[in-house]
Protein backbone atom coordinates (compact mmCIF):
# COMPACT_ATOMS: atom_id res chain seq x y z
CA UNK A 1 0.00 0.00 0.00
CA UNK A 2 1.61 3.44 -1.07
CA UNK A 3 1.43 6.52 1.35
CA UNK A 4 -0.76 9.49 -0.17
CA UNK A 5 0.89 12.43 1.29
CA UNK A 6 -1.78 15.37 1.43
CA UNK A 7 -1.88 17.51 -1.59
CA UNK A 8 -0.49 15.42 -4.16
CA UNK A 9 -2.10 16.04 -7.58
CA UNK A 10 -4.90 14.43 -7.75
CA UNK A 11 -5.20 13.81 -11.65
CA UNK A 12 -2.35 12.94 -12.65
CA UNK A 13 -1.86 10.03 -9.48
CA UNK A 14 -4.71 8.44 -8.82
CA UNK A 15 -3.83 5.62 -6.47
CA UNK A 16 -6.87 4.78 -4.66
CA UNK A 17 -9.16 2.31 -6.47
CA UNK A 18 -12.45 3.61 -7.46
CA UNK A 19 -13.08 5.34 -10.97
CA UNK A 20 -14.42 8.40 -9.60
CA UNK A 21 -13.70 11.04 -6.94
CA UNK A 22 -16.47 9.68 -4.58
CA UNK A 23 -14.75 6.35 -4.90
CA UNK A 24 -11.58 7.91 -3.66
CA UNK A 25 -13.59 10.15 -0.48
CA UNK A 26 -15.19 6.70 0.80
CA UNK A 27 -11.89 4.65 0.36
CA UNK A 28 -9.53 7.28 1.89
CA UNK A 29 -12.58 7.73 4.58
CA UNK A 30 -12.38 4.19 5.44
CA UNK A 31 -8.66 4.23 6.28
CA UNK A 32 -9.08 6.89 8.44
CA UNK A 33 -11.70 5.95 10.30
CA UNK A 34 -10.45 2.60 10.79
CA UNK A 35 -6.71 3.61 11.31
CA UNK A 36 -7.21 6.55 13.28
CA UNK A 37 -10.88 6.12 14.37
CA UNK A 38 -13.69 7.58 13.57
CA UNK A 39 -14.31 10.93 15.66
CA UNK A 40 -10.53 12.00 15.11
CA UNK A 41 -11.06 11.64 11.57
CA UNK A 42 -12.16 15.14 9.78
CA UNK A 43 -13.62 15.67 6.97
CA UNK A 44 -10.64 18.07 5.73
CA UNK A 45 -8.32 15.25 6.43
CA UNK A 46 -10.18 13.11 4.40
CA UNK A 47 -10.33 15.67 1.20
CA UNK A 48 -6.59 16.28 2.17
CA UNK A 49 -5.76 12.53 1.73
CA UNK A 50 -7.77 12.04 -1.30
CA UNK A 51 -5.74 15.11 -2.68
CA UNK A 52 -8.95 17.73 -3.34
CA UNK A 53 -9.95 20.40 -1.42
CA UNK A 54 -12.74 19.91 1.23
CA UNK A 55 -14.95 22.26 -0.64
CA UNK A 56 -15.17 19.30 -3.18
CA UNK A 57 -15.56 16.88 -0.71
CA UNK A 58 -19.24 18.56 -0.07
CA UNK A 59 -20.20 18.51 -3.76
CA UNK A 60 -20.28 14.75 -2.68
CA UNK A 61 -21.13 14.33 0.95
CA UNK A 62 -22.72 16.99 3.05
CA UNK A 63 -21.37 15.33 6.35
CA UNK A 64 -19.21 12.92 7.85
CA UNK A 65 -22.00 11.06 9.10
CA UNK A 66 -22.79 10.62 5.49
CA UNK A 67 -19.80 9.12 4.47
CA UNK A 68 -19.67 6.74 7.41
CA UNK A 69 -23.06 5.94 6.76
CA UNK A 70 -22.53 4.09 2.77
CA UNK A 71 -18.95 3.01 4.32
CA UNK A 72 -21.49 0.86 6.71
CA UNK A 73 -23.75 0.21 4.25
CA UNK A 74 -21.63 -2.30 2.34
CA UNK A 75 -20.66 -3.90 4.95
CA UNK A 76 -23.63 -5.92 5.16
CA UNK A 77 -25.12 -4.99 1.49
CA UNK A 78 -22.92 -7.63 -0.54
CA UNK A 79 -24.23 -10.64 2.50
CA UNK A 80 -27.34 -9.22 2.80
CA UNK A 81 -28.32 -9.56 -1.34
CA UNK A 82 -26.83 -13.35 -0.91
CA UNK A 83 -28.88 -13.94 1.61
CA UNK A 84 -31.66 -12.69 0.30
CA UNK A 85 -31.39 -14.24 -2.74
CA UNK A 86 -30.97 -17.55 -0.74
CA UNK A 87 -34.02 -17.48 1.26
CA UNK A 88 -36.24 -16.22 -2.00
CA UNK A 89 -35.01 -19.37 -3.79
CA UNK A 90 -36.33 -21.55 -1.45
CA UNK A 91 -39.49 -19.55 -1.12
CA UNK A 92 -40.41 -20.56 -4.61
CA UNK A 93 -41.19 -24.40 -3.37
CA UNK A 94 -41.93 -26.36 -0.86
CA UNK A 95 -39.53 -28.02 1.52
CA UNK A 96 -36.65 -26.38 0.04
CA UNK A 97 -37.59 -25.08 -3.36
CA UNK A 98 -37.19 -28.51 -5.41
CA UNK A 99 -34.62 -28.55 -8.24
CA UNK A 100 -36.61 -27.37 -11.43
CA UNK A 101 -34.68 -24.47 -12.78
CA UNK A 102 -31.81 -25.29 -10.71
CA UNK A 103 -28.68 -26.78 -11.64
CA UNK A 104 -29.07 -30.11 -9.93
CA UNK A 105 -30.17 -31.31 -6.80
CA UNK A 106 -32.01 -28.37 -4.14
CA UNK A 107 -29.65 -27.47 -1.84
CA UNK A 108 -30.49 -28.56 1.85
CA UNK A 109 -30.90 -25.90 4.66
CA UNK A 110 -27.63 -26.62 5.87
CA UNK A 111 -25.73 -26.11 2.96
CA UNK A 112 -28.20 -22.48 2.31
CA UNK A 113 -26.57 -21.19 6.08
CA UNK A 114 -23.24 -22.34 5.37
CA UNK A 115 -23.43 -20.88 2.26
CA UNK A 116 -24.69 -17.04 3.56
CA UNK A 117 -21.91 -17.62 6.24
CA UNK A 118 -19.37 -18.43 3.94
CA UNK A 119 -20.18 -15.44 1.17
CA UNK A 120 -21.01 -13.27 4.19
CA UNK A 121 -17.25 -13.87 5.84
CA UNK A 122 -15.73 -13.46 3.02
CA UNK A 123 -17.13 -9.66 2.36
CA UNK A 124 -16.01 -9.07 5.54
CA UNK A 125 -12.57 -10.41 5.16
CA UNK A 126 -11.67 -9.33 1.73
CA UNK A 127 -12.55 -5.71 2.13
CA UNK A 128 -9.78 -3.29 1.67
CA UNK A 129 -10.39 -1.75 5.02
CA UNK A 130 -11.99 -3.36 7.99
CA UNK A 131 -15.20 -2.06 8.57
CA UNK A 132 -16.91 -3.64 10.83
CA UNK A 133 -14.55 -2.25 13.65
CA UNK A 134 -16.88 0.54 13.24
CA UNK A 135 -20.03 -1.66 14.51
CA UNK A 136 -19.48 -1.16 18.21
CA UNK A 137 -19.01 2.35 17.67
CA UNK A 138 -21.77 4.59 19.89
CA UNK A 139 -21.79 6.29 17.32
CA UNK A 140 -22.56 3.82 14.80
CA UNK A 141 -25.13 2.49 17.30
CA UNK A 142 -27.06 5.99 17.32
CA UNK A 143 -30.61 6.49 15.14
CA UNK A 144 -28.55 8.28 12.34
CA UNK A 145 -27.35 5.04 11.49
CA UNK A 146 -30.68 2.82 12.05
CA UNK A 147 -30.78 2.12 8.22
CA UNK A 148 -27.54 0.38 8.61
CA UNK A 149 -28.51 -1.33 11.76
CA UNK A 150 -31.54 -2.35 9.79
CA UNK A 151 -30.09 -4.01 7.48
CA UNK A 152 -27.67 -5.80 9.56
CA UNK A 153 -30.99 -7.24 11.55
CA UNK A 154 -32.35 -8.34 8.52
CA UNK A 155 -29.19 -10.17 7.94
CA UNK A 156 -29.35 -11.89 11.37
CA UNK A 157 -33.27 -12.62 10.92
CA UNK A 158 -32.35 -14.94 7.20
CA UNK A 159 -29.35 -16.54 9.42
CA UNK A 160 -31.79 -17.33 12.01
CA UNK A 161 -34.69 -18.43 9.49
CA UNK A 162 -32.12 -20.79 7.90
CA UNK A 163 -31.04 -21.82 11.31
CA UNK A 164 -34.43 -23.02 11.48
CA UNK A 165 -34.92 -24.94 9.49
CA UNK A 166 -32.53 -27.21 10.67
CA UNK A 167 -33.64 -30.23 12.63
CA UNK A 168 -32.87 -29.89 16.37
CA UNK A 169 -28.98 -30.34 16.80
CA UNK A 170 -29.62 -32.19 20.07
CA UNK A 171 -27.58 -29.43 22.77
CA UNK A 172 -29.46 -26.29 22.33
CA UNK A 173 -32.43 -27.15 19.89
CA UNK A 174 -32.13 -24.83 16.92
CA UNK A 175 -32.90 -21.72 18.46
CA UNK A 176 -29.27 -20.77 18.76
CA UNK A 177 -28.18 -22.63 14.69
CA UNK A 178 -28.53 -18.91 13.06
CA UNK A 179 -27.79 -16.59 15.81
CA UNK A 180 -23.94 -18.66 16.30
CA UNK A 181 -23.51 -18.40 13.07
CA UNK A 182 -23.99 -14.70 12.65
CA UNK A 183 -22.03 -14.28 15.31
CA UNK A 184 -19.32 -16.27 14.35
CA UNK A 185 -18.32 -14.62 11.28
CA UNK A 186 -19.10 -11.12 12.65
CA UNK A 187 -15.87 -12.00 15.04
CA UNK A 188 -14.03 -12.45 11.62
CA UNK A 189 -13.80 -9.00 11.78
CA UNK A 190 -11.81 -9.10 15.39
CA UNK A 191 -9.66 -11.33 13.84
CA UNK A 192 -8.59 -9.79 11.42
CA UNK A 193 -8.00 -6.56 13.27
CA UNK A 194 -5.86 -8.78 15.49
CA UNK A 195 -3.88 -10.26 12.31
CA UNK A 196 -4.66 -13.53 12.67
CA UNK A 197 -6.95 -13.64 10.08
CA UNK A 198 -5.95 -16.10 7.39
CA UNK A 199 -7.83 -17.19 3.25
CA UNK A 200 -9.28 -20.02 5.48
CA UNK A 201 -10.98 -17.96 8.09
CA UNK A 202 -14.16 -17.71 6.23
CA UNK A 203 -14.47 -21.37 6.03
CA UNK A 204 -13.86 -22.09 8.85
CA UNK A 205 -16.66 -19.77 10.57
CA UNK A 206 -19.18 -20.78 7.77
CA UNK A 207 -17.88 -24.47 8.99
CA UNK A 208 -18.22 -24.01 12.43
CA UNK A 209 -21.74 -22.82 12.33
CA UNK A 210 -22.92 -25.79 10.86
CA UNK A 211 -20.73 -28.06 13.50
CA UNK A 212 -22.54 -25.84 16.27
CA UNK A 213 -26.01 -27.06 14.44
CA UNK A 214 -24.98 -30.73 15.05
CA UNK A 215 -24.05 -31.51 11.32
CA UNK A 216 -20.26 -31.75 12.31
CA UNK A 217 -20.72 -35.78 10.43
CA UNK A 218 -22.26 -34.21 7.21
CA UNK A 219 -19.92 -30.95 6.76
CA UNK A 220 -18.52 -32.41 3.55
CA UNK A 221 -21.97 -33.11 1.59
CA UNK A 222 -22.44 -28.93 3.52
CA UNK A 223 -19.75 -27.66 1.98
CA UNK A 224 -20.13 -29.45 -1.49
CA UNK A 225 -23.75 -27.53 -1.53
CA UNK A 226 -22.73 -24.44 0.02
CA UNK A 227 -19.87 -24.30 -2.77
CA UNK A 228 -22.26 -24.91 -5.63
CA UNK A 229 -25.06 -22.29 -4.19
CA UNK A 230 -22.32 -19.62 -3.85
CA UNK A 231 -21.12 -20.39 -7.65
CA UNK A 232 -25.02 -20.07 -8.78
CA UNK A 233 -25.64 -16.90 -6.81
CA UNK A 234 -22.81 -15.53 -5.39
CA UNK B 1 -30.03 3.86 36.11
CA UNK B 2 -30.58 7.64 37.64
CA UNK B 3 -29.02 10.15 35.93
CA UNK B 4 -26.27 12.27 37.50
CA UNK B 5 -26.34 16.09 35.95
CA UNK B 6 -23.33 17.99 36.10
CA UNK B 7 -22.37 19.86 39.32
CA UNK B 8 -24.28 17.75 41.34
CA UNK B 9 -23.23 18.19 45.25
CA UNK B 10 -20.35 14.76 45.26
CA UNK B 11 -20.79 14.67 49.30
CA UNK B 12 -24.00 14.61 49.86
CA UNK B 13 -25.30 12.08 47.05
CA UNK B 14 -22.77 9.53 45.83
CA UNK B 15 -24.96 7.96 43.43
CA UNK B 16 -22.07 5.96 41.55
CA UNK B 17 -20.63 2.43 42.75
CA UNK B 18 -17.24 2.42 44.10
CA UNK B 19 -16.11 4.01 47.63
CA UNK B 20 -13.32 6.09 46.02
CA UNK B 21 -13.65 9.46 44.02
CA UNK B 22 -11.18 6.78 41.60
CA UNK B 23 -13.55 4.36 41.65
CA UNK B 24 -16.44 7.59 40.80
CA UNK B 25 -14.27 8.21 37.93
CA UNK B 26 -13.88 5.05 36.52
CA UNK B 27 -17.56 4.62 36.35
CA UNK B 28 -18.53 8.09 34.66
CA UNK B 29 -15.61 7.73 32.09
CA UNK B 30 -16.84 3.99 31.43
CA UNK B 31 -20.82 4.90 30.97
CA UNK B 32 -19.39 7.92 28.95
CA UNK B 33 -17.02 5.72 26.55
CA UNK B 34 -19.22 3.64 25.81
CA UNK B 35 -22.31 5.55 25.35
CA UNK B 36 -21.04 8.57 23.72
CA UNK B 37 -17.66 7.62 22.50
CA UNK B 38 -14.15 7.47 23.42
CA UNK B 39 -12.94 10.42 21.27
CA UNK B 40 -15.60 12.48 21.79
CA UNK B 41 -15.77 12.21 25.74
CA UNK B 42 -12.91 15.08 27.98
CA UNK B 43 -11.70 14.84 31.07
CA UNK B 44 -13.93 17.76 31.74
CA UNK B 45 -16.81 15.71 30.86
CA UNK B 46 -16.07 12.82 33.16
CA UNK B 47 -15.50 14.97 35.84
CA UNK B 48 -18.59 16.83 35.34
CA UNK B 49 -20.36 13.77 35.12
CA UNK B 50 -19.07 12.85 38.90
CA UNK B 51 -19.41 16.20 39.88
CA UNK B 52 -15.92 17.06 41.30
CA UNK B 53 -13.77 19.69 39.62
CA UNK B 54 -11.21 18.49 36.45
CA UNK B 55 -7.92 19.07 38.36
CA UNK B 56 -9.17 16.90 40.91
CA UNK B 57 -10.04 14.37 38.39
CA UNK B 58 -5.95 15.12 37.35
CA UNK B 59 -5.08 14.51 40.99
CA UNK B 60 -6.11 10.56 39.93
CA UNK B 61 -5.30 10.13 36.49
CA UNK B 62 -2.81 12.34 34.22
CA UNK B 63 -4.51 11.77 31.33
CA UNK B 64 -7.94 10.43 29.62
CA UNK B 65 -5.64 7.20 28.19
CA UNK B 66 -4.87 6.53 31.33
CA UNK B 67 -8.66 6.34 32.47
CA UNK B 68 -8.91 3.69 29.22
CA UNK B 69 -5.64 1.82 30.06
CA UNK B 70 -7.09 0.76 33.86
CA UNK B 71 -10.36 -0.15 32.29
CA UNK B 72 -9.58 -2.16 29.24
CA UNK B 73 -7.61 -3.75 31.56
CA UNK B 74 -10.49 -4.33 33.85
CA UNK B 75 -12.12 -6.47 31.28
CA UNK B 76 -9.37 -8.85 30.71
CA UNK B 77 -8.09 -9.04 34.67
CA UNK B 78 -10.89 -11.32 35.98
CA UNK B 79 -10.75 -13.82 33.26
CA UNK B 80 -7.06 -13.90 33.00
CA UNK B 81 -6.46 -14.24 36.56
CA UNK B 82 -9.13 -17.33 36.68
CA UNK B 83 -7.71 -18.86 33.28
CA UNK B 84 -4.12 -18.80 35.33
CA UNK B 85 -5.80 -20.49 37.95
CA UNK B 86 -6.73 -23.30 36.20
CA UNK B 87 -3.72 -23.51 33.77
CA UNK B 88 -1.93 -23.59 36.98
CA UNK B 89 -3.41 -25.92 38.84
CA UNK B 90 -3.76 -28.43 36.20
CA UNK B 91 0.52 -27.85 35.65
CA UNK B 92 0.60 -29.81 39.19
CA UNK B 93 1.00 -33.14 37.66
CA UNK B 94 0.91 -34.94 34.91
CA UNK B 95 -2.33 -35.54 32.41
CA UNK B 96 -4.85 -32.86 33.93
CA UNK B 97 -2.91 -32.89 38.10
CA UNK B 98 -4.71 -35.93 39.86
CA UNK B 99 -6.92 -35.48 42.37
CA UNK B 100 -4.74 -34.84 45.69
CA UNK B 101 -5.64 -31.78 47.44
CA UNK B 102 -7.95 -30.89 44.80
CA UNK B 103 -12.13 -31.70 45.79
CA UNK B 104 -12.97 -34.92 43.95
CA UNK B 105 -11.95 -36.03 40.41
CA UNK B 106 -9.63 -33.78 38.46
CA UNK B 107 -11.37 -32.10 35.90
CA UNK B 108 -10.93 -32.64 32.32
CA UNK B 109 -9.28 -30.48 29.52
CA UNK B 110 -12.99 -29.55 28.24
CA UNK B 111 -13.92 -29.24 31.62
CA UNK B 112 -11.24 -26.40 32.52
CA UNK B 113 -12.14 -24.74 28.81
CA UNK B 114 -15.36 -24.84 29.17
CA UNK B 115 -14.92 -23.05 33.06
CA UNK B 116 -12.98 -20.34 31.38
CA UNK B 117 -15.19 -19.56 28.86
CA UNK B 118 -17.84 -19.41 31.22
CA UNK B 119 -15.83 -17.69 33.74
CA UNK B 120 -14.60 -15.31 31.52
CA UNK B 121 -17.96 -14.31 29.62
CA UNK B 122 -19.83 -13.66 32.49
CA UNK B 123 -17.59 -11.32 33.41
CA UNK B 124 -17.77 -9.82 30.23
CA UNK B 125 -21.79 -9.51 30.29
CA UNK B 126 -22.44 -8.71 33.85
CA UNK B 127 -19.56 -5.76 34.32
CA UNK B 128 -21.89 -2.42 34.58
CA UNK B 129 -20.88 -0.86 31.77
CA UNK B 130 -20.31 -2.94 28.07
CA UNK B 131 -16.36 -1.65 27.84
CA UNK B 132 -15.50 -4.70 25.27
CA UNK B 133 -16.93 -2.08 22.45
CA UNK B 134 -14.26 -0.05 22.56
CA UNK B 135 -11.78 -3.52 21.91
CA UNK B 136 -11.63 -2.61 18.01
CA UNK B 137 -11.25 1.10 18.50
CA UNK B 138 -7.88 1.97 16.67
CA UNK B 139 -7.20 4.40 19.80
CA UNK B 140 -6.89 0.89 21.92
CA UNK B 141 -4.82 -1.30 18.94
CA UNK B 142 -2.23 1.72 19.55
CA UNK B 143 1.56 0.92 21.27
CA UNK B 144 -0.26 2.55 24.31
CA UNK B 145 -2.84 0.28 25.06
CA UNK B 146 0.18 -3.07 24.58
CA UNK B 147 -0.23 -3.96 28.56
CA UNK B 148 -3.74 -4.69 27.62
CA UNK B 149 -3.96 -6.27 24.49
CA UNK B 150 -0.36 -8.43 26.06
CA UNK B 151 -2.90 -9.44 28.61
CA UNK B 152 -6.09 -10.30 25.87
CA UNK B 153 -3.24 -12.05 24.04
CA UNK B 154 -2.16 -14.41 27.39
CA UNK B 155 -5.94 -15.22 27.77
CA UNK B 156 -6.28 -16.05 24.17
CA UNK B 157 -3.27 -18.60 24.58
CA UNK B 158 -4.38 -19.75 27.64
CA UNK B 159 -7.70 -20.81 25.64
CA UNK B 160 -5.47 -22.06 22.84
CA UNK B 161 -3.36 -23.98 25.19
CA UNK B 162 -6.82 -25.90 27.06
CA UNK B 163 -8.26 -26.28 23.40
CA UNK B 164 -5.05 -28.00 22.04
CA UNK B 165 -5.29 -30.78 25.05
CA UNK B 166 -8.24 -32.11 23.67
CA UNK B 167 -8.69 -34.80 21.25
CA UNK B 168 -8.84 -34.14 17.76
CA UNK B 169 -12.64 -32.98 17.17
CA UNK B 170 -12.96 -34.90 13.41
CA UNK B 171 -13.71 -31.73 11.67
CA UNK B 172 -10.89 -29.07 12.22
CA UNK B 173 -8.18 -31.33 14.50
CA UNK B 174 -7.42 -29.45 17.88
CA UNK B 175 -6.04 -26.40 16.44
CA UNK B 176 -9.75 -24.21 15.92
CA UNK B 177 -10.95 -25.11 19.42
CA UNK B 178 -9.38 -22.48 22.06
CA UNK B 179 -9.61 -19.84 19.64
CA UNK B 180 -13.21 -20.35 18.49
CA UNK B 181 -14.25 -20.55 22.34
CA UNK B 182 -12.61 -17.30 22.58
CA UNK B 183 -14.50 -15.52 19.68
CA UNK B 184 -17.75 -16.96 20.92
CA UNK B 185 -17.10 -15.37 24.23
CA UNK B 186 -15.88 -12.21 23.27
CA UNK B 187 -18.73 -11.90 21.00
CA UNK B 188 -21.00 -11.40 24.15
CA UNK B 189 -19.71 -8.25 23.60
CA UNK B 190 -21.44 -7.68 20.63
CA UNK B 191 -24.70 -9.88 21.93
CA UNK B 192 -24.99 -6.86 24.38
CA UNK B 193 -24.37 -4.03 22.16
CA UNK B 194 -27.23 -5.49 20.37
CA UNK B 195 -29.72 -5.64 23.33
CA UNK B 196 -29.58 -9.55 22.89
CA UNK B 197 -27.67 -10.68 25.39
CA UNK B 198 -29.52 -12.58 28.32
CA UNK B 199 -28.62 -14.28 31.59
CA UNK B 200 -28.19 -17.97 29.72
CA UNK B 201 -25.74 -16.02 26.96
CA UNK B 202 -22.51 -16.72 29.12
CA UNK B 203 -23.39 -20.46 29.38
CA UNK B 204 -24.10 -20.60 25.76
CA UNK B 205 -20.79 -19.41 24.25
CA UNK B 206 -19.25 -22.07 26.97
CA UNK B 207 -21.29 -24.93 25.79
CA UNK B 208 -20.96 -23.69 22.22
CA UNK B 209 -17.12 -23.76 23.02
CA UNK B 210 -16.99 -27.60 23.67
CA UNK B 211 -19.35 -28.29 20.82
CA UNK B 212 -17.14 -27.13 18.35
CA UNK B 213 -14.49 -29.70 19.86
CA UNK B 214 -16.71 -32.28 19.15
CA UNK B 215 -17.71 -32.90 22.54
CA UNK B 216 -21.55 -32.12 22.24
CA UNK B 217 -22.41 -35.78 23.46
CA UNK B 218 -20.31 -35.21 26.86
CA UNK B 219 -21.81 -31.81 27.53
CA UNK B 220 -23.43 -32.66 30.86
CA UNK B 221 -20.13 -34.03 32.77
CA UNK B 222 -18.38 -31.14 31.35
CA UNK B 223 -20.79 -28.52 32.39
CA UNK B 224 -20.04 -30.57 36.20
CA UNK B 225 -16.90 -30.41 35.99
CA UNK B 226 -16.89 -26.42 35.09
CA UNK B 227 -19.33 -25.57 37.61
CA UNK B 228 -17.23 -27.14 40.44
CA UNK B 229 -14.08 -25.50 39.19
CA UNK B 230 -15.71 -22.25 38.81
CA UNK B 231 -16.99 -22.80 42.33
CA UNK B 232 -13.74 -24.06 43.89
CA UNK B 233 -11.97 -21.04 41.79
CA UNK B 234 -13.88 -18.68 40.83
Amino acid sequence: MTTTGPGRPRKQQPSRPGATARDEILDAAAELFTTQGYAPTSTRSIAEAVGIRQSSLYHHFSTKDDILEVLLAGTVAGGLAFARRVCAEVAGGPDGGGGEGSSGDSPTAAARLHAVALYDGTQLCNARWNLGVLYNLPEARSARFQSFMADRNELRGLYRRLGAELPANGWAGTSQNGDLAFRLVESLVNLRADGLSTPDSPLQAADAGIVLCGLAGSLAAVRAGSAALVASIG
